[in-house]
């Protein structure tokens, strides 16, 4: 039977509780962990957790910290001050004593930062993903899901009781196309920047395709929000959809905002609703006040330097620019990810290695993060980059690119 | 077509975007809601957020901060030093940048508190839930989940590829029965004490049925760790299970220890398995710097102040005997937690109101939140209360019940 609402419980029948010592633990159990990471080894998939200390010399470009505020004195100045007034942790669910002013506050702005009605602050994007996907979605929903969605996202409807169709990537006739003929609700859901190549999706046509078909549409600007639309408002302003009466979208405290958590943005009736169905909202603790107010100082920062923005773009073109220039395989940025293509997972992890042996941090994605299998080396552009470490950074990947 | 690996992707082709404006945006795909939300109305389930400011008169009975730790400078210290000293957040995933020197001593540290090998942080207890069941589990495993499991559990039952089984509430006999004749893996999945009324697993009974079938046990111990257990180092320690081989556990770092995020705890094979395929680890940007720190500064306070954890048990046993003493339907606390019966929704929320009115605030639970339709107050037990506001407590509560 799988979890369904309502199961009899009979609370009233205290179980009994056998007094004998449970027999002795065995580790066979988890034996089959074995064989799977004997897989992995043969397979050159391992990853390894590698901590990094409060300074390293090393010139980060994996990180998602865009505009280079997770270290701004500002916005840490923001979540220690937090930390001090509201306490470390929320206590409880934002239902119960888990809603603070502060968040109030930080939904009021980011809200009005990217011109919608409403928003609802969650612990993380992923959260804000998957309460989205499955709030606005039932039996009988049709979700249309592009290829190239992140994996919170495929979560979220994997959750959701929905019936879901993959489209392909980035193609809004696709979309259109699985929109018709569907009755009853529907909802198309995607990435506004993809995380694995940086590439855009194509939201007015989307919109669009959408709308012929009475559709909702969903968006997850986490990779536009801070770098995207006029002072990084996000790829939803930038589309001319933001507030748009049958547009959702998601975004992420923790990349151009340098902080953790996320936020669900619509109109107030869909905020009301995740705060009454959304199960990610409602059986999770309230976003820490750190986290919280952290991600404010960083808007509040972003609002009185609107070119940041701007300069996270201008240096992702520049690194495309180049490393095309030396004949590497870089995708055209769209945003601020630039991903450079690898022959195998064994030359992306040399590659990266001999990278960081070399002064630079460079992300690496293999399968089975990648949804095609292509390995790459995929690059952040930072707003706070000079224009040396640009080059420096171009001169290391280039040198240490694999021979094809 | 279901979200699966490897979708065929043709990112090679970039989309054509047809020009033209979208046309215009209807609110009509979203019009379902208002039905919805006239449904809830009716019922009188409609939950609403109400921001608290940062110091309320209120008196607390509604919080998972049981030790009354949040607040405490030397936790919101610890929050807001790391905020200064490693960014307001982590800046990536765990594998690419998001690790630092502190989540690994975080780490280190609960994994020696609460007796395992290893441990790993993630975003909150609700992906730390997710991470464990959907990455124990493949297609063709069986899981036994308890009928009152926190949604998180559920969620993950319900993302898992496996067959899910719910068994009927704290009934190690009906585990038993649910894993006989199951051939090949098999786990059993359980909170240690459920959030709803505060009762324990019998977790020595359950760890006998799985080890009778060559089971795993994964327990949730959001609401034991810090309570339970040798100076509150969880339900596990209490159990005499912690450290087993075929034993994990999950941990929040959001109620005991004032903070925010989550932990898987188990072997160390184990958390390297996790490491290589948990979806909400892997996808996820790590947890803030400011919330390691705040339940690692919590952390170390309660090693220093053990006697925290009995008090906060001496708390809620006191507060049912003294409520079940004026004739109320409380639950015997097995921990902090104490729930008592209301005889309606409407009841419980009016009375939860007149409890506020009179200082005090109190959780409400109602449909669906609870898994048996019962609806209660569900108070918490706060190692930090006094005598005083024990006292104050239960005279508002008895004062304001309803009559039944
Ligand atoms: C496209 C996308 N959506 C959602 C998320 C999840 O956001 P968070 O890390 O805040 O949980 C990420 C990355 O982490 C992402 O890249
Ligand atoms: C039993 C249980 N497990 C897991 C969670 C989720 O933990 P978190 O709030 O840290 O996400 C909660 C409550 O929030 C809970 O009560």
């Amino acid at each position: 039977m799988p979890h369904d609402p309502a199961p009899s419980l009979l609370y009233d029948t205290p179980p009994a509780t056998p007094a004998a010592a449970p027999r002795p633990a065995s580790g066979a159990a988890f034996d089959w962990i074995d064989t799977a990471r004997a897989e992995r080894h043969r397979a050159g998939l391992v990853r390894t957790l590698r901590p990094r200390p409060a300074d390293s010399p090393l010139l980060d470009l994996a990180s998602n910290d865009y505009l280079g505020l997770a270290r701004h004195p500002e916005v840490a100045h923001g979540a220690a001050e937090a930390a001090h007034r509201w306490g470390a942790g929320a206590t409880g669910s934002r239902l119960v004593t888990g809603s603070t002013e502060l968040h109030a506050q930080l939904e009021r702005a980011l809200a009005e930062f990217c011109g919608f009605e409403a928003a609802l602050v969650l612990s993380s994007g992923y959260a804000a993903n998957l309460a989205a996907v499955t709030a606005l979605t039932a039996r009988g929903t049709l979700v249309v899901s592009d290829a190239g969605n992140h994996a919170s996202l495929i979560d979220g409807c994997r959750l959701s009781r929905a019936r879901t169709e993959v489209a392909p990537h980035a193609d809004p006739e696709a979309v259109r196309a699985a929109l018709t003929g569907h009755d009853g609700r529907a909802l198309a859901v995607t990435d506004s920047v993809f995380s694995v190549d940086g590439d855009a999706a194509p939201l007015p046509a989307l919109a669009d395709a959408c709308r012929s078909r009475g559709a909702a549409l969903l968006v997850d600007d986490a990779h536009g929000l801070g770098v995207l639309g006029d002072g990084g408002s996000g790829a939803l302003r930038a589309a001319g959809l933001a507030g748009d009466a049958d547009v959702v979208t998601t975004v992420t405290l923790s990349k151009s905002l340098g902080s953790q958590g996320g936020a669900v943005l619509g109109p107030a009736r869909v905020i009301e609703h995740l705060v009454n169905t959304a199960r990610t909202f409602i059986f999770d603790t309230g976003l820490a006040p750190a986290a919280a107010g952290g991600a404010l100082a960083a808007l509040r920062l972003l609002q009185r330097e609107p070119q940041r923005a701007a300069r996270a773009r201008q240096v992702a073109r520049e690194l495309h620019a180049r490393l095309t220039a030396a004949g590497l395989a870089a995708v055209r940025p769209d945003a601020a990810v630039v991903s450079v293509r690898a022959p195998s997972p064994e030359a992306a992890v040399r590659w990266a290695a001999d990278c960081r042996a070399a002064g630079l941090v460079a992300g690496c994605f293999r399968p089975p993060s990648v949804p095609d299998g292509i390995s790459r080396l995929r690059l952040t552009a930072r707003a706070d980059l000079t224009d040396d470490q640009i080059a420096a950074a171009v001169d290391t990947i280039v040198a240490t690119a694999p021979q094809v």
